[in-house]
């Protein structure tokens, strides 16, 4: 399974805002939007075997499962509409217990952090970075786990943590990309990878 | 240089359209909208040295030029603002030339195969195919131009016009992708080959 954190620093966490200003009265949301398209789309099929995480102002995650996703479409308005309902959601989402807010899309209680430990502890957490290894050079992990900013760096506090989580360093090319690109260009190369292997 | 045509079969040709609804009412302008962003979007940049051509509905063609655009933001409701703008100045448009609605963004009355003709003459016309060379194996053109549709597979004409018009055959894994993450993708290899040559 191939899994994807997007930290979404200024992103709401309350069902407040509106569809028409998701990238300004709701704190760039459309980035997050535009990630969870990236994760999931094929031409013509969702991707089955991804999960992708958001986390909501270090507060809410919503995880998106790629075997269960029914009403996903590729646009941001409407995925912006996915995630308001999962905060609709938010007062069943108790402990580390989701609220699922509609098929393959839940809510949970829980910051940057405290997802970032239970992806890793059942993949393999690879950092991007621009000192680190080529991608090509490096073989691809079986789980792997990509962890990504919006359009924000990450807290030091969550480059701290995500340092000492990562498995792997790796740089997806000489320039640095946006998030939603970064898993584009992550999903080619395993692609790629798993088409040449067997 | 690097070209991307991306022809939009259901797309407006005029700018009676809400921003409220691209993905439905509006023929699906989300798709285009996605495409301009993974033309031009860095992290923190523009790619300066890409030129995007949205076809509408074979009619019209606007044009997005990375060396001189100014305001194109990321979200897909802002592009769909700045098509709606190119649209309004449709009167303007006369024989093939243009009107600049906004820094970067002119509308020219052309439709596939004259946009087509037009930039095939100062690139080399690169056709994404399944059944293409792994991108990997291909020497990069200097002056690439990718041809992409939107959700909808092209026509037997411009299939035709592409056929006639292609230098290369490549793909670019072995996933179909959609024209906006085929960009991202494209852009990456592009990147990572002229990085590696220098």
């Amino acid at each position: 399974m191939r899994q994807f954190i997007i930290t979404g620093h200024d992103a709401p966490t309350t069902p407040e805002f509106s569809l028409d200003d998701i990238a300004g009265g709701a704190g760039r949301l459309d980035v997050l939007c535009r990630c969870v398209n990236s994760a999931f789309f094929l031409s013509h099929a969702i991707r089955e075997d991804v999960r992708a995480h958001l986390v909501l102002g270090d507060e809410y995650t919503v995880r998106f499962e790629g075997a269960e996703l029914r009403r996903l479409n590729p646009d941001e308005r409407s995925t912006a509409a996915l995630i308001r309902k999962a905060l609709d959601a938010r007062d069943e989402a108790i402990g580390h217990m989701p609220a699922e807010s509609s098929p393959g899309v839940s809510l949970y209680r829980m910051g940057f952090e405290a997802t970032l430990d239970s992806v890793a502890a059942e993949s393999t957490v690879v950092q991007l970075h621009e000192d680190g290894d080529p991608v090509v050079d490096v073989d691809p992990p079986e789980d792997p786990a990509f962890i990504l900013s919006d359009h924000h760096n990450f807290t030091d506090e969550e480059a701290e943590a995500l340092a000492a989580a990562a498995d792997e360093r790796v740089r997806l090319g000489p320039e640095i990309l946006h998030a939603d690109h970064a898993i584009t260009v992550a999903h080619n190369y395993l692609d790629t990878d798993a088409y040449t292997r067997y």
